[in-house]
């Protein structure tokens, strides 16, 4: 198989990896099957030939990729008669515009909540770099964050609403179908389900439906991955 | 000719109205001419004849619709043959979506902040309903809301970022030429430009440098509208 996606594993081997379920998503969307090699945060070595620090790491033939929205780019790009990521020019532009929403105004929001969790659930090996990382970012200990969320849960349910509103209307973001626009917004919900127990959304939005859709896809692909609040 | 847009009318006839931007770029998109009737906001007899109570309302031929989104897909429907407002299916629906966050993310940021210089310019016969709808609705007086204006602006910008980064990277939203997307968030900083003195982005933000290239399309017709910092 010429495909490997590179990402990161916790210490029970649960795969939260936020970016990284942009790119299984993408491969699977693609029909594009593919080899998985773990690696941990800190190891840094393990993908130093991709020239980067950070997974998703994707090496297709004698390409190697970082970035996830570089991968799903390089995916429509070079695999251009499998179902699109984006749709058209249009479709491809307005897709990017919602990947900086969801990375810029929402990410922000739910890392702090869930910071904590993540960190219980990180290789042990993991651990010091993770706290330090994301202590640097977000500049209190995570447990600060994580006594506070409470108060930014109903912050990040109002940033939703753009999702909301439109989940309303149509099955997926992108329409009667998914796409990659799914996959953005997907990723970050199941990061949360697989690496926090904390309940991020009412039963009753439409973002939840549409997540439970979500992880119908491609045979209960994503719901294979168990939430932590089912985890031992 | 048979479409006619009715949109509303300030004091000195300014036309700043809000959602009747999104249509008037639209029609202009599709290469219709219109003729315009104005308003005034509390005349709601003026329009009753739409079933509803806001503009813009476009009647065309025997069709009477309102709302801009209703309008927008009106006119993709029956002008099929004419430059596309949002492209294929996941665009249009990534464009439902950008539609929600201008108006769900950005809007209650924007009109409190501009709500009382909107009222200043609002047809005398207009004031006393405009305050009372606005203040309903923004749960203090206009002045209050302007008073803690350099308060909001900061988190305004932080909430266009993610117009700010894909407008980093390309000329539109909706990517090499302007569309509907474009015309949405254009309606917001023109809504503004014309209501209110009050400098919302840094002229180095590629916000800014897009809105001036909205400005220009259509041989200036949104520039053609003088800005409230140039009228007497």
């Amino acid at each position: 198989m010429s495909i490997v996606l590179y990402e990161l594993r916790g210490a029970n081997d649960e795969r939260y990896s936020l970016f990284s379920w942009r790119t299984r998503m993408a491969l699977l969307h693609k029909g594009l099957g593919c080899e998985i090699e773990t690696v941990l945060m800190h190891d840094k070595e393990a993908i130093a030939f991709s020239g980067g620090k950070t997974v998703p790491v994707l090496r297709d033939g004698e390409t190697v990729l970082r970035d996830s929205w570089a991968i799903a780019e390089h995916l429509e790009r070079t695999y251009p008669e499998r179902p699109s990521l984006f749709g058209d020019p249009a479709g491809h532009a307005l897709t990017h515009f919602l990947n900086f929403w969801a990375d810029r105004s929402l990410v922000p929001l739910l890392a702090p909540m869930i910071a904590a969790d993540i960190h219980e659930r990180a290789d042990p090996a993991d651990q010091g770099f993770f706290r330090s990382y994301f202590e640097g970012f977000l500049k209190a200990p995570l447990e600060a964050h994580r006594s506070k969320r409470d108060a930014t849960l109903p912050v990040f349910r109002r940033a939703l609403e753009p999702a909301r509103a439109s989940l309303k209307l149509r099955p997926y973001l992108a329409g009667e179908t998914p796409a990659y626009a799914d996959y953005i917004l997907f990723s970050l919900l199941q990061w949360a389900r697989i690496a926090s127990p904390f309940q991020l959304l009412e039963p009753s939005d439409s973002v939840a439906a549409w997540f439970e859709r979500m992880l119908d896809l491609y045979e209960g692909y994503g719901r294979a991955h168990p939430p932590a609040s089912a985890q031992a």
